[in-house]
C-alpha cells in the first residue's frame, strides 16, 4: 500500500520556490530536534512526505526529483511503500552516494539546498558546508546550505499532522533515583569544572539527558519515559562568592507539563520553569549576555553545546562562544548509584516472574493444549503478565516474538493483522523488556518447545558459549568493550564458521531508554571511544542467524563491577560482570558433548540462582513453578 | 663510561653556520637511509654524536644546546652514557614535548632547522614541514626545514668512522625461495597495475624488500641477511607491445657485489646492475624522463615511492609524479609460498634439535654438575649447537639468555663482560633464533631446573593458557590481529589480574629480517591495518614479567592457514595456525588445577608432536634424548 505524494511533493516544491526559502533542493532527515532513537508521530517528517516509515533514512527533494537514501534493512520496504514519484538511492552498493556525499558532489555548483536547522547537528551541517567548500575550491558559485528555521514539510502536514505529545511530568522519587537533582547538579558541576576555559553554562537537548538530571519521568514517546524538553545549566562565575556556588538551571517544558501543580516544590528554588518554545530566545539572550561580559573575562564567556545538539541550537547562542563535546551527562548517567544497581537487580527479578509466567505458559497452550498462538498474541500475553507486576511503566521497546524463519530477521515484531503463527517444532525467540520505576529490562530467550535437531542445537550451543564467555570475563579496567571483549562472544561460534550481524551490547538506561551509551560491547567507532567503568550497565547478547530458518539469542543484562584478582598489573584495577537477569537458558538446546567442564558448572549455577530468586515468588501459578522446576534441572 | 663530545659538538656548530649551510638547528635521527629497524655501525651517527647508543633516539643540536629524545626504556641508559653538554628529553613524561613537537613549537619562529634528507620520510619532513605552517599561519618569518645532502655528521666523523659494509651478495636458490625473481616481477606488475593512474615505475629503498624480489642475501647488518642497496622497477607502457610487457628492473649494489661475477648470469636479462651510488642521479633522470612525456599522457607519468623511503628519494624523482603508498612488496612478501612454507618447517625442526641439545646441556651443568655458568656462556653454547645446523647462517637476533630478574626486562642482552649467573633455582627464559637458507626461526621458552614456587607456576601457566588460546584460534578470512586476538592471549592472565606490556606476535621474514610487516597480533595501530592472511607467519608470544623476581614467556611461530569449517559464514572462509616451533613447554611450570581438560590435551599433544619430529634426529645426542624424553611426557 503506497501513500500518493504526488500533491504533497508540489506543494514543498511550491515553498522552495518561494522568495524567503529561495532554494533548489529540500532535506528531511529521520531525525526529530532533540536527536532521539525513538521518535513521536509528529516528528515522522520524512515518513509523512515519502510515504516510507523503516526507523533510518533521508529524503532529498529537488525540484524535479525526490531521491529517497537508506541502507540494506530497508531496501525491499522503502521500494513497496514508495510511489512512482521517488527514487530508492541504495546506500551501501557499489557507486551509490551516502546523502551527503550526493549533496555536496552531485548538485550543480550552484544548488541551494535547504534544512531545517534543528534537525541536523552542528557537526553534521558544517562538515557538509565545509566539504562543499573544499571540493570547488576554485569555484566562485557554489553551493550553498540554507537553514530555514520554518520546517516545510510542517506547513504542508498542517491540521493532517498529529499533535505534539505533551503527557504529565512526574518526579522520579529518591527512593528509585538514588540522588537528589541539587546532588546531580553538583557533580555536573565538578564534571565541567576541567574544561578549560571554565564554562558558564551547558544546553542540554537529549530528552534521556533532562530527564536524568532532573529526576523527572515522562511519556511523550514510546517505549521511552521521556518529554519534549530543553535545558540549560548555569554554573557560577569565579568572582561569585561560595555560597553563591551552586548551580542552577533552566528547564524548559511544555505548557502541559509546567501547569502539572508539583513539579516545581519538588525541584526547588535551584530550578526555573520555563515554556518550551522560549528556548530559542532565551540561548540568543545567553549568548548576548555572555559576549557582553568584559574582554578581560574572555575564559568566562563560555557555553558547552553537547554534540548531538542541533545546529540551531549552536546558532542561537552564537558559534563564538560555544564548545561542542559529548554530552557531559552521557558519562553520569551511565555509572549507576548502589541505588539504581539495587532498582535493576530488583526489577530484574520481577521481571523474570513474568518471563517464567509467559513461557510456561505458551509450552502449555502449544504442547498439551495444541491451541494455534500468533506471534503477535504471544507478545500480548507476555505483556499482559508484565503488567501486573508492581512498578511496572510499560515495555521498554516493541517484543520481539518470532516463530523460525522469522527469529533471523534480526529487526523483528510481529504485524498484529498480518504474523505467524507460533510452531511448536520451531525455535522461538523472543526479545523483550520492560520500564519498571526501579529498573528497565531487556532479555532473550530462544525456546524449542519439541525436538530440536542436531544443527539448531549445535549452533545454539555456540552462542551459549560466546554468551558464558562475556559473561565471565575479567578485563583491566580501561578497557572498552569493542577492542577486546567483542571477539570473545564470537569465538566459539568462529570455530564452525559461524558469526552474526550486529554488536554484542550496548548500555541500558536506569527506568529510561533502554539503548543508553557512551559504551558498547562491539566494533563500531562508539563502543571503542568509551572504556567501560563499574557501575555500567551492559547487554550481552550474541546471537546466530540462518536465513530462512531460525535465529537464536541469548540475552541477559550485566552490572559492571570490580572484582578481586590475585594479582593488580598496572595498578589500575580489574572489571567483571554481575547479571541481573533472571529467566532460564534452555538446556534441552545445549548440545553437551560441545561444552566444556566450566561451562557446563556455569549454566547450572545460573539456572540454580534463577530459581533460587524467581520460585519462592511463583506461589501463585502453579504451572509457572513447575515450568520453571523443570528448566532450572542441572544438566 | 661517557664520551667526550664537546670538540666534536664545537665541530658540528662550525659546520652548521658555514653560509652553504647556514642552520641554527641540527636533527640527527637514529634511522639509516633505508629505514632500517637494525643498523650497520657506520650508521649509528646519533650515537657517536652524543655518546648515547641506545635502539631509540633523536639528537638536536642547535647552536647553544644539544638535546637528546628519547623514551622510558633508555632514560638510566642514556643519562649515563651522554656527558655534560647534553641535556635528556625524557619523551613520554608530562610537560616533555616530541622531538616532533619540539621542532614546531619550541624553537624561535625564525629559526632554519637542517636535516639528512636521506634520513628522514617524505611523510614526517612534510608533516614537520606544514605543522609549522600551520602553527603560525600568520607570522612571516616561520621555521624553515633544511635539507642538507651532505650529512655534518660524517664530515666530523670522517677517518674514525666504520667503513660502510660491502660484503658478498650471494643468490638465493630457488628450491629455497621458490619463486624466480621473473615471477615475483611479473606478480609485482599485476599488484601494482590497480593503482590509478597506472604507474610507471616503482622505487625500492627497504632492504628486505630489496633482497626479497631478486632473491638475493647478504651480510651488511647483523642478524638481518640483507645487503646495501636500493633497486627501481619498470613498468611497460600502454604502447609497448605485448612481447616487451615484462618488467625490468635496475639493482643499485655496491662495487664489491657487483664485482661477485655470477650475480649477472643469476639475475638474466631482465636486471640491470648499477653503482649504488648512483641512485641519485638515475632517479632525477627517470623523473626529468616521464615529465619529458607530452601532456595527453600524463596517466603514464607516475612514479610508486615506498612510504618508508626517505624525503631524499621523493625529492630527486619529484613530487608532481610521485605516489608515496605502502611498499607493494611487504604483502608479497609477507605471504609465503609453499617452498618457504615448508621451509619454515623443516628449519623449525632443524632448530629444535639444537635447542633440545642446548636446554638439555644446560641442565645437566646446573643440576648433576653443579657447574657456574653465565647467561653469556649459555647463549654461546646455544649459538655453537646451532651452528653445527645444515643450512645455518647465522642467528636471527642477539639471543636473550637471562636468569630470574634478568627474565623481567623485555629487551634484556646478557653483556659478555657482565652478566649473571645461571641460577638453578630461578626461572631461566631463553629468546633466540636462527636464519637459515630454508628459513627464519624465532623461539622462546621459560624453564626452571629445581622447584619452582607456586606463584612460579600460577603465572607461567597463565601465559600458557594464553598461548593455547591463539595457537588454536580459528577467525573470519579478514581478521586484524590487533582487534581480535591480541585479548585472546591475555583472557588467562587477566583473571589472575596479570597482563604484559608487549604485542603478542609479529610476522616473520623467510631467511629475512625476524620482524616482518605489515601485519601482527598487538593493540598498536600497525596491527590494526592488515588483516592476517592466509600463508603468513606470525609468532604467539604472550607473557608474564614480576619486576625483579622472573619472566616468563612461551614463543612459537605459526603458520596462518584456511581451516574447514561446518558452516562458513558470509562466505569468506575462516583461518587459523599451524605451529611450526619444535622444542617442549616444561610441564613442571604447569599448574594443573588451573587448566582446563581441552588445554591439557593441547600440551601434551603438542610435547608428543615434538617428540615424534626431534627424537629421530638426536640419536647423536643421548643426553638431548633423554631430556626430550623427559620433557614430552605427558601429564
Amino acid at each position: 500500500m503506497t501513500v500518493s505524494t504526488s500533491e504533497r511533493l508540489a506543494q514543498l516544491r511550491e515553498l522552495m520556490r518561494k522568495p524567503e526559502n529561495n532554494v533548489d533542493t529540500y532535506v528531511v532527515p529521520s531525525e526529530d530536534q532533540h536527536g532521539s532513537e525513538y521518535i513521536a508521530s509528529c516528528d515522522e517528517r520524512r515518513a509523512w512526505i515519502s510515504g516510507f516509515n523503516g526507523s533510518a533514512g533521508c529524503a532529498i527533494i529537488t525540484l524535479d526529483k525526490a531521491l529517497m537514501f537508506t541502507d540494506g534493512r530497508y531496501f525491499l520496504q522503502a521500494s513497496e511503500q514508495m510511489d512512482q514519484n521517488w527514487e530508492l538511492m541504495k546506500q551501501g552498493l557499489p557507486g551509490i552516494p551516502t546523502w551527503q556525499d550526493y549533496l555536496t558532489t552531485n548538485l550543480p555548483a550552484s544548488a541551494r539546498i535547504g534544512i531545517d536547522p534543528t534537525l541536523i547537528t552542528e557537526k553534521d551541517f558544517k562538515l557538509l558546508s565545509s566539504s562543499k567548500e573544499s571540493e570547488k575550491p576554485e569555484a566562485q558559485d557554489t553551493n550553498t546550505l540554507v537553514p530555514i528555521t520554518t520546517n516545510l514539510v510542517d506547513v504542508i502536514w498542517a491540521s493532517d499532522r498529529p499533535p505534539r505529545p505533551k503527557n504529565a511530568v512526574a518526579p522520579l522519587e529518591e527512593k528509585y533515583s538514588g540522588e537528589s537533582v541539587s546532588s546531580k547538579l553538583h557533580r555536573l558541576a565538578s564534571a565541567v569544572s576541567s574544561n578549560t576555559p571554565k564554562p558558564r553554562a551547558l544546553v542540554l537537548t537529549a530528552l534521556d539527558d533532562i530527564a536524568w538530571l532532573f529526576n523527572l519521568r515522562g511519556s511523550d514517546i514510546a517505549y521511552n519515559p521521556v518529554f519534549f524538553s530543553y535545558a540549560v545549566v548555569h554554573f557560577h562565575s569565579s568572582e561569585e562568592s561560595d555560597n553563591l556556588k551552586k548551580p542552577r538551571a533552566v528547564l524548559f517544558l511544555q505548557r502541559n507539563a509546567i501547569e502539572h501543580g508539583d513539579l516545581k516544590s519538588v525541584l526547588g528554588p535551584q530550578i526555573e520553569i520555563r515554556p518550551y518554545e522560549d528556548i530559542w530566545e532565551y540561548l540568543k539572550d545567553l549568548g548576548n549576555q555572555l559576549r557582553s561580559i568584559s574582554a578581560e573575562k574572555s575564559q568566562e564567556k563560555l557555553v558547552l553545546i553537547p554534540d548531538k545538539a542541533s545546529f540551531a541550537v549552536a546558532q542561537a547562542v552564537g558559534e563564538d562562544i560555544i564548545n561542542v563535546l559529548p554530552s557531559p551527562i552521557t558519562v553520569l548517567k551511565a555509572i549507576k548509584n548502589s541505588t539504581e544497581l539495587e532498582g535493576f537487580r530488583q526489577s530484574h527479578i520481577r521481571d523474570g516472574i513474568a518471563l517464567a509466567r509467559y513461557f510456561s505458559w505458551l509450552e502449555e497452550k502449544l504442547t498439551e493444549e495444541g491451541i494455534k498462538l500468533t506471534e503477535w498474541e504471544g507478545a500480548e500475553q507476555l505483556e499482559k503478565f508484565r503488567s501486573e507486576l508492581p512498578l511496572f511503566k510499560g515495555l521498554s521497546f516493541d517484543t520481539i516474538s518470532s516463530t523460525g524463519p522469522n527469529g533471523a530477521i534480526i529487526h523483528y515484531s510481529p504485524d498484529p493483522k498480518d504474523c505467524a503463527v507460533i510452531e511448536r517444532d520451531q525455535i522461538y525467540l523472543c526479545d523483550s523488556g520492560a520500564q519498571f520505576l526501579d529498573g528497565t529490562t531487556d532479555v532473550t530467550r530462544t525456546w524449542h518447545f519439541g525436538t530440536p535437531t542436531d544443527e539448531e542445537k549445535r549452533t545454539a550451543t555456540r552462542v551459549l558459549q560466546g554468551h558464558i564467555a562475556i559473561d565471565s570475563a575479567i578485563f583491566p579496567n580501561g578497557t572498552t568493550g569493542a577492542l577486546l571483549l567483542d571477539s570473545w562472544a564470537r569465538k566459539a561460534l568462529w570455530k564452525d564458521g559461524l558469526d552474526f550481524r550486529h554488536g554484542t551490547g550496548h548500555g541500558v538506561g536506569h527506568y529510561l531508554n533502554v539503548h543508553e551509551g557512551p559504551h558498547g560491547i562491539g566494533t563500531r567507532i562508539t563502543a571503542n571511544a568509551s572504556p567501560l567503568k563499574a557501575g555500567m550497565i551492559v547487554t550481552n547478547e550474541p546471537g546466530y542467524y540462518a536465513d530462512g530458518k531460525y535465529g537464536v539469542r541469548i540475552e541477559n543484562v550485566l552490572i559492571i563491577k570490580e572484582v578481586e584478582t590475585p594479582w593488580n598489573f598496572g595498578d589500575k584495577g580489574f572489571l567483571g560482570f554481575e547479571c541481573v537477569t533472571m529467566c532460564p537458558i534452555q538446556t534441552k538446546l545445549v548440545d553437551q558433548n560441545l561444552i566444556s567442564i566450566d561451562e557446563k558448572l556455569w549454566l547450572n549455577d545460573y539456572n540454580r540462582k534463577v530459581w533460587e530468586k524467581i520460585s519462592p515468588l511463583l506461589k501463585n501459578d502453579e504451572r509457572a513453578l513447575k515450568w520453571l522446576e523443570k528448566e532450572c534441572q542441572p544438566i
